[in-house]
């Protein structure tokens, strides 16, 4: 499929990074460092800083990580560390050779870090001022310090010569302030920051309730580590986001794009899933045949089972899915567990009223035109009423609680996908059912 | 619940900004108005920017609106048309009033483009140069601009007297370049735009591309608008995804915080979607009612419809949360319809055949252990392993090709819902199921 683009970029002789950028997504792993290597060297390098990490590292191992020098030193030292992190652990060691010994030292030092944590998000380059000089000398400096490839001069850091964190300073303010006043003066003590183990979805929280475009990162002692930047976070939230709404809709994590990935991995990350929700809804099978002899006696019951039963799944795929989103949000913690119950008790007391209700006026209006039910209708009405509202009062609260345990037990919350749920529900419907069916059908249709 | 709190509030006289924070969550809305009241002013200024939209506007409700001039006035221009637009339609005017006569004219044109547009999320003022001034006459206007409130200063654009965007400079190229060199020498003239119509999850993409702090914004005749910065860009983020796993989860989106929206809204918000598939999953007893006579004869295969259905209904969850995520990042449009078709089709049939011989096995190996599914359990397998494939290729295409169908047709495609998707399918599945009884059956049990 992709022959006609291959022959129109080698026809091309030089590329251009449009071009490039448009095919890139059909292109195999040869052809594109055919194309790359097209690039003259200024606008190659725009690109491979524009590419994702993952496919930034394709590229490289593609091209040979020995002739990757000159790429792999073009990148920040978060960013280069990502890079390495997303290699081979056998070959992290070749890349990282390939920085200058300033930069190995730094991207060295990241490495310790968790990838999802605010150490491995920072950057340690950032600008920054000592508290005793005057507004003109630090912006003097600031324009010394900006030469040397520092991201983001929003904001500069006020250190002590301990490197501890005494305040921040927004460019803006600097600017504004009379020249002759002194850092200290006018810079901000009451600072945020987050420590180097702070999770990264805490570290975007924190970004987003602050409004501003970075966030110190600082040690025990308070000294300052490194800056997490806006744009880092807006690739987290991405991510973390796809995460979980992968895992809720009940696969593994695809870590690659949809149309991208193989079809052999697409297969294991949903198959996994798949095969123990399968299993576990055999348990549906195995209850119904507790109650072989009911269903012989009471036939109608068997067609409102897939009813009953899914309605207690969806129920439960709700709640499931608020709880774990609230959790991802900081809206809910562990301990508001006992609120969310009561919540969940109320909700599903009514949508499973009100569900149980639609059912029973179901029954009579069909069984009034048409008699499918036989005498006992309004009886049959019942069980399927009464079983809904347990059902769904079963679902909200299983749905409810599952994402708090699974978080309790070290595991994702998003785990608690929903077809999982609704796996754990139908079961759990179907001993519901007959059991309401056995209180009120008895010495009637049973 | 909230008494002691309040009283703790009561009894600090003075309050400072980090115990409100901390109880803001728990505090009801006069609670809040007097406990914000107790900050001093420059504390309170503070306090206030760092509420969520949603939440200031609710404050100054009830602080009254005519009372709120200081606090709305704290606001860049971007985020007073947000809080104006979280007023309803009849208290805007009020509000807008608030504002000094410049920042007026700046709101009243903003709130003419949709929220969840680029024009919608931008920030009127920028940082500007002219192209034929040297760097260090550039770096002096940039001080003086700094005094008027301008957020982020890490890039200047270059503008020509029609306001038409030219380049854009980076501090750090401006601050690192010799002083006597002309702004266009040193600029960057390759660009990335949006316009104002821009939706806001493209604008995202294109940050997040970049790489950069902020995204100009340019009409059609290419003039400067404004300026999306990437913690805009974050809070829409977030938004973007709870939607979208709200919807997945099979509920309106809450627009609320999961504690704190009243019960009767999220009954709704739940119930509406609820009823709906409740109604729908109706039509399995229906289709069911079909081939009563069917279940009398074969009785064993009514134990298995659950699993047989529920099957579906998850490999369709499945594909259709990954469409959806696929959707939203931008990695499949809907020109790549036919792709997805086929990778469904492939992972489909994989899925099944793997479903259905654990399906087979399971028949085989309880029939081996206690005979319950009589002469003929291996007919009975056979069905159902059939079933399950051709369910599950069911579930996986109607879930892979419903997001398209509903963005195709003007809607969400997230509406794609699990519980929806896995209805949808159940019903099919009864069909599929007795038809490949029918089939397979004929003769024997049936």
């Amino acid at each position: 499929v992709t022959e006609p683009e291959v022959s129109a970029i080698a026809g091309l002789g030089r590329m251009d990074a449009a071009s490039l950028l448009e095919a890139w997504p059909i292109l195999d792993a040869e052809e594109r460092v055919e194309g790359f290597e097209l690039l003259d060297s200024v606008t190659a390098a725009d690109f491979f800083l524009g590419l994702p990490t993952r496919e930034q590292a394709e590229l490289i191992a593609q091209l040979g990580i020995e002739r990757s020098r000159a790429w792999v030193r073009l990148l920040a030292p978060d960013d280069a560390a990502d890079l390495i992190q997303s290699f081979p652990e056998d070959q992290r060691a070749t890349v990282l050779r390939l920085l200058d010994p300033a930069a190995y030292r730094e991207v060295l030092a990241l490495l310790v870090y968790a990838e999802d944590a605010a150490g491995g998000l920072m950057n340690p380059r950032y600008m920054r001022l000592r508290p005793d000089i005057t507004v003109e000398v630090a912006i003097r400096y600031l324009r010394r310090q900006a030469i040397r490839g520092i991201e983001v001069i929003d904001y500069a850091y006020v250190l002590d010569p301990g490197m501890r964190l005494l305040g921040v300073v927004s460019f803006r303010e600097l600017f504004a302030a009379a020249p002759d006043r002194m850092v200290d003066e006018v810079m901000e003590r009451d600072l945020v920051t987050v420590s180097e183990e702070t999770d990264q979805e805490a570290v975007a929280r924190v970004l987003r309730d602050e409004g501003h475009l970075a966030i110190p990162v600082v040690d025990a002692e308070g000294r300052m580590k490194g800056i997490v930047t806006a744009d880092d976070i807006v690739d987290v939230l991405q991510e973390e986001a796809t995460e979980d709404i992968q895992k809720i809709g009940g696969t593994e994590a695809l870590d690659e794009p949809y149309l991208q990935i193989s079809l052999w991995r697409m297969v294991r990350k949903r198959g996994v899933w798949l095969s123990v929700l399968f299993v576990g809804q055999m348990l549906t099978a195995t209850a119904m045949g507790f109650f072989e002899d009911q269903i012989a006696q009471a036939l109608v019951l068997t067609l409102f089972i897939p009813l009953i039963i899914s309605s207690g799944g969806n129920a439960g795929s709700q709640a499931a899915t608020l709880v774990i989103r609230a959790m991802a949000l900081g809206e809910v913690r562990m301990r508001d567990w006992w609120r969310i119950v009561r919540r969940e008790v109320a909700v599903g007391l009514m949508l499973g009223v009100g569900l149980g209700l639609i059912g029973l006026l179901r029954i009579v209006i069909w069984e009034s035109v048409s008699h499918p039910y036989g005498e006992h209708f309004l009886l049959v009405g019942y069980v399927i009423a009464v079983s809904v509202v347990g059902v769904v009062l079963t679902g909200t609260l299983a749905g409810s609680m599952l994402p708090l345990v699974l978080r309790r037990f070290g595991f994702d919350p998003a785990s608690a996908s929903a077809p999982f749920v609704a796996t754990l529900v139908d079961v759990t419907g179907v001993l519901i059912c007959f059991t309401v069916a056995a209180v009120l059908l008895k010495g009637t249709l049973l």
